[in-house]
């Protein structure tokens, strides 16, 4: 498994003190739209908008309007097309943006693109920020996720008898628990590590962001999907497409995305002109073609604390080898070794969010914007 | 049937000629990111943002993790709790936004807030066009769809044989034929109006903003909630304590949720500073506590092109005369009646949208901003 061991294998041996909180994050009330902080100078956008990228069009033989009454049944009820697979996007451009590689910023398991909006103790995210450092940003949504949607073929089969209730795809359902662990808040629900980042007073406000996925459990097994170089998930050739469509840009996966620019690129399509991997492992089974399609694209892991060790993990140190024996370009920051401390799984959300954002944004421009495309 | 009933009713009564187009909306093809167009000056945000309103904790007995590997099953797959309910908040503050009332608005059926944003064929959305204009301008995305997440209880008990397949929540999927028809672009399926403002070469970037809906099956009858000024439905409660958090807000739905900000006012929550019912049928059976109730704030229905008649149906003309009647302010606009021709349901994508935008910014002005609160 690919992107997630590491996270589960290391983060939770870590031994660091504990400090026992007594925090029960059904406690923390929110003040909701009162905590959210505005900036001090306005920003100034050339464009912002949204659109889609991809979708294509499946059968449906039971739309579900016929419970609602005769008139809806004979005006709706009757099988249909619907489009799935679709990836919604929304963007913002700061006025000169020009100067700046195009940036897409893709969210991870159970999250929408939230993830990079307002931090959920009312921070500026990175979305604005990457914004105004004069970055054109984009934010893309899961195909099958959020406003993206979902492939709902099978689900009413299934309530009328039609299918056997086994075949029904699994819903994952993300539990508070399940964040405070994979989210490496503290070492046990409700308890946080000494020098937690994340807002974890406002950790209800994370709460609401998590909601049910239908993509993970539509792989045979989660390792089989994260492991391969390649994959039929739609959002990967959505985001290749979208970088080729923008004329060049970086595609920044997180957690369970963040294997997708890599996966991207092998799909040999043009235009992505860097992959930034935030909180993963990488991929150390990958062929000599592979190795040469990714030594031609600059590439960035970071991690954030509280794994076993900052150095990078035994998967990662094989794709540095490979890739930067080829002639590529891959850097590992684990934030701790550049002085990023107590930073967790969402570190594009923590009390320091904005520092990281800077060691990212130093990168981009040393190893992308400073390289002739 | 409140809420619908015109649509279904009087729409498709109509006699106007017919245009034969011979489109087949599949054929539509769309050159997505590349159409969308750049406005001529920039925008400039005070603020932007995103949080949520609402949501509330629920127990999760089968979160989905098991099959993703004993790992994942171990770490994961305890039951636990998940948070449902919340609604998803986007807003944009212009420089000087204090002139003006904060407007939220919530879209319908089967749809999210990208209803607001960029066209189906890349024009300026009000959400950017209300901002421009001066307003703190806030989409709301229904509790259950898209970023807001859904109540997943019971899917997966039915996969796993713990429920009855007939007990599982009905996902209602909006089909191409269903969008062409109930979003008024033609007297039937490839066929539209001579005069229709929608944008129907690019109907395919809308069909990509239609997703499966789990909200309107989770009632008895469709009828029987949009007909009752009452409701249980969480996004009315969470509409009413965004106005009052804003301090006062003017509330907007549109289609099926077009009563929402009705039934909110009727919650008795303050804030609610003005109610604009966008294609919509109107309250026609409401107790006289009810009308005093909303003879308090000023209302505008509004509809499109192709109903049987301009006039206000019977609802509406009932609702027109209680409320008035009662010292209230209640206007009625049918686009035809001010010069606006070949509107559909999804005037707000329409060719001409800002033309229909300034025609509400004319009534909030004269009804609400020149209103003492």
């Amino acid at each position: 498994m690919m992107m997630w061991s590491g996270i589960l294998g290391r983060g939770f041996a870590a031994g660091a003190a504990l400090l026992g909180l007594g925090l029960l994050a059904g406690q923390a009330h929110a003040q909701d739209i009162s905590e959210v902080q505005a900036p001090k100078t306005p920003l100034v956008l050339e464009q912002e908008g949204s659109f889609f990228v991809g979708g294509r069009a499946v059968h449906i033989a039971i739309t579900g309007w016929d419970e609602l009454g005769p008139d809806f049944s004979r005006m709706f009820g009757m099988p249909g097309e619907t489009t799935v697979d679709q990836m919604y996007v929304q963007f913002q451009k700061p006025v000169g943006w020009q100067k700046h590689v195009p940036i897409v910023f893709l969210h991870g398991c159970c999250l929408s693109s939230k993830t990079w909006e307002t931090t959920p103790d009312g921070r500026m995210g990175w979305y604005e920020y990457f914004t105004r450092k004069g970055f054109p940003t984009y934010l893309a949504e899961q195909s099958g996720r959020a406003r993206s949607g979902f492939d709902p073929v099978g689900f009413d089969e299934v309530r009328a008898g039609q299918r056997p209730p086994d075949s029904q795809k699994k819903i994952l359902i993300p539990t508070h628990e399940f964040a405070w662990s994979i989210f490496r808040f503290g070492p046990k629900y409700g308890e946080a590590w000494p020098d937690e980042q994340f807002p974890i007073s406002q950790v209800d406000q994370l709460y609401k962001q998590m909601i049910p996925d239908m993509i993970l459990t539509e792989v045979p097994s989660l390792g089989q999907e994260f492991a391969s170089p390649t994959t039929n998930n739609p959002t990967v050739e959505n985001m290749a497409l979208l970088a080729k469509d923008l004329g060049g840009a970086i595609l920044v996966g997180h957690s369970q995305s963040s294997g997708m620019p890599t996966q991207a690129v092998l799909k040999g399509m043009p235009g992505i002109r860097g992959i930034i991997q935030l909180e993963t492992g990488c991929f150390a089974n990958l062929t000599r073609p592979q190795i040469a399609l990714l030594a031609k694209v600059p590439m960035l892991v970071v991690v954030g604390d509280h794994w076993s060790t900052p150095q990078p993990a035994a998967d990662c140190q094989t794709e540095l080898r490979q890739v930067n024996g080829a002639g590529g370009d891959m850097s590992f920051i684990a934030l701790p070794k550049v002085g990023l401390h107590g930073n967790s799984h969402m570190f594009m959300q923590d009390k320091n969010n904005l520092q990281v954002a800077d060691v990212i944004i130093a990168w981009i421009e040393e190893h992308v914007e400073h390289r002739a495309p």
